[in-house]
């Protein structure tokens, strides 16, 4: 046979550049040889409370439940999901994570050729997605401090475009749009595009004055993405989900793998959403933590991006070398130099964690 | 906002019929308000001996883990996979049942408007799974036996013909390919025609005769799908996985979704690949239940197609009426009428299931 992989494969996929994840825990003590106890991960927006005892139990409880197949729409987390966030399940669809309800959504609406918007920086997977299914990335940058100008969003909307996809608060940068500017931004958008809003962090924001695409679930074509990866401490269990009107949901449910959610997911998600002692302590300890690391980093003069979810962006002179050292310590940062040299997010931890972060970058720096 | 949603959804979206799955216990209990204990489920191919207790511990080990992201790529997983299959990590790659695996095949290789082969009757995912993507489904039909014509596959093959599925063991049939038409088959396919061999049912395969893609994984372009889903026991968990060249796993890593496994499937996977003898008592169970069930419906007068894996394609007589009664006793099985009036596809359980499954026949019958 002559080999030819390459001629056959279709040009898109040949663009993507592989997505790189936080770091593991595991990767690094294969690296380091460190024991578990010893490492601090501040790399993937992780609750870094743990999950809740409510997840630890529901999980135990259906272990030997999973030779069977998932209820393929998640029947009973769907009407949780339901009653917390006061929407008919009809309005509800789950996903592996809140990207393949973004994935879901694109591939609904985009045709080959099409454009899909979104922010940049931001989330590496919309661009995954968009060459994926075939769709033309058209990236708006944010302003220089990072602040979303979604004037620009409107003016480069052609007749090709057919998602928007808005990321609030904004991974990585930490920045939200603000209500005013949603509201603007809602008054000037075409109806027959598609806005996907990623929420994934919003559990963290602590304004009024943060401008969800919840208000116009029922005038605009608005999917909104949210996750259980985040505050609510499920990433390992791969659970988000999406909320839109019921015409939206119905297409998305003829695409959706019949049984893209766990066993485990399913109970889990269940058990997470009804531990508000979890949710409010996760927040409060977010709230902690960016107050005395916004602190610390001042009085080292690291440079830092306001945020308001888990994670801040900053500057770190000698970044390269820092992680590294930081590694070798236990401690796992990210690198964002896509944005610029000397840029890492660092997810907020625990106080002890934070508190160890910040003692070896003294050291460091 | 004049609603518009079905004029901007893509049109191959509104080809797609939502896929029907096998009806969970949970439904029947919510429809009929039975007892947990007394649901006989044997219509979704599952294992019906329970997981395995190494795969119950191995989840519950890791339920105080499930706040942190999953390892992407499943490194401890593959490994074993590697072991256990015999092939280098390279070659491997994971998804969320083997129907992931398919799904990212098709992505990476078939444009819109190119051609995928399919059978026909078979898995109705390939059809979900063309239309998604924009592909144009081309379905071969089996024989009035519902063994495989693989000629008309080859003289069906076009200038568009991009990736061709084969589903063997065949899902609803349990019918397979030969190792002789799997030869001739190989010898004639052009080499740029992808082959995805969907061999989900095989270790339930009691014949020497089988022919599986592996010997052509490196003379012609395969991607063979597995899953940990069927005699694993593990189909709550979605774990699945794929064999490939490295050169076509590379180009399927650019488009799996990073965290496409979850924590406990990993887990619980290393430990279903280790329990040997779960596994052949799981195979055993179902080489007795088929004798047995053989003989319960030629005595019953039931036709039925023999068949190579975990579930039984037969003809009911009045099929509507058994399937409902056999329900309200608590017994599901599954209606194929897509392939012609009075087919039912039976999924082999427990001895015991087998045992009240035939008498309730008897006294419907």
């Amino acid at each position: 046979m002559n080999n030819k992989i390459e001629d056959i494969v279709r040009q898109d996929i040949k663009k993507i550049a592989p997505y790189v994840p936080g770091k593991p825990i595991e990767e690094l003590q294969r690296a380091y040889g460190l024991g578990i106890e010893k490492i601090v991960k501040l790399a993937s927006n992780e609750n870094p409370l743990g999950p809740s005892h409510r997840v630890v139990e529901a999980i135990k409880r259906c272990a030997d439940k999973v030779s069977r197949y998932p209820e393929g729409s998640g029947y009973y987390l769907k009407n949780k999901i339901a009653e917390v966030f006061n929407k008919p399940t009809e309005e509800i669809i789950l996903g592996s994570g809140s990207s393949e309800i973004i994935s879901m959504g694109m591939e609904v609406f985009i045709n080959p050729g099409e454009e899909v918007m979104y922010p940049t920086p931001s989330f590496q997977i919309y661009e995954i997605l968009a060459y994926k299914i075939g769709a033309i990335p058209v990236e708006i940058p944010l302003k220089k401090d990072f602040s979303y100008d979604m004037n620009m969003f409107l003016e480069r909307i052609t007749s090709k475009t057919k998602v928007i996809i808005l990321c609030n608060p904004n991974n990585p940068t930490g920045t939200i749009i603000y209500k005013k500017q949603m509201d603007e931004f809602m008054r000037q958008v075409p109806d027959d595009v598609v806005i996907i809003s990623d929420e994934a962090y919003r559990e963290y924001v602590d304004t009024d004055d943060f401008g969800t695409a919840e208000p116009y679930l029922y005038s605009k074509n608005i999917i909104i993405t949210r996750t259980l990866s985040k505050i609510y401490g499920l990433a390992g269990l791969r659970i988000g989900f999406g909320i839109a009107r019921k015409e939206i949901i119905g297409f998305m449910e003829r695409i959706r793998p019949p049984f893209n959610t766990t066993i485990p997911a399913q109970e889990a998600g269940i058990a997470a959403l009804d531990d508000k002692e979890y949710i409010n302590r996760s927040f409060e300890n977010n709230i902690k933590g960016r107050v005395y690391l916004y602190s610390a980093f001042d009085s080292l003069g690291i440079d830092y991006i306001p945020t308001y979810a888990n994670f801040i962006l900053c500057r770190i002179p000698n970044a390269t070398e820092v992680i590294k050292e930081l590694e070798k310590r236990g401690i796992i940062i990210r690198d964002m130099f896509g944005i610029g040299p000397e840029y890492v997010r660092i997810s907020i931890g625990t106080e002890e964690e934070n508190l160890l972060l910040v003692q070896n970058l003294k050291e460091l720096l």
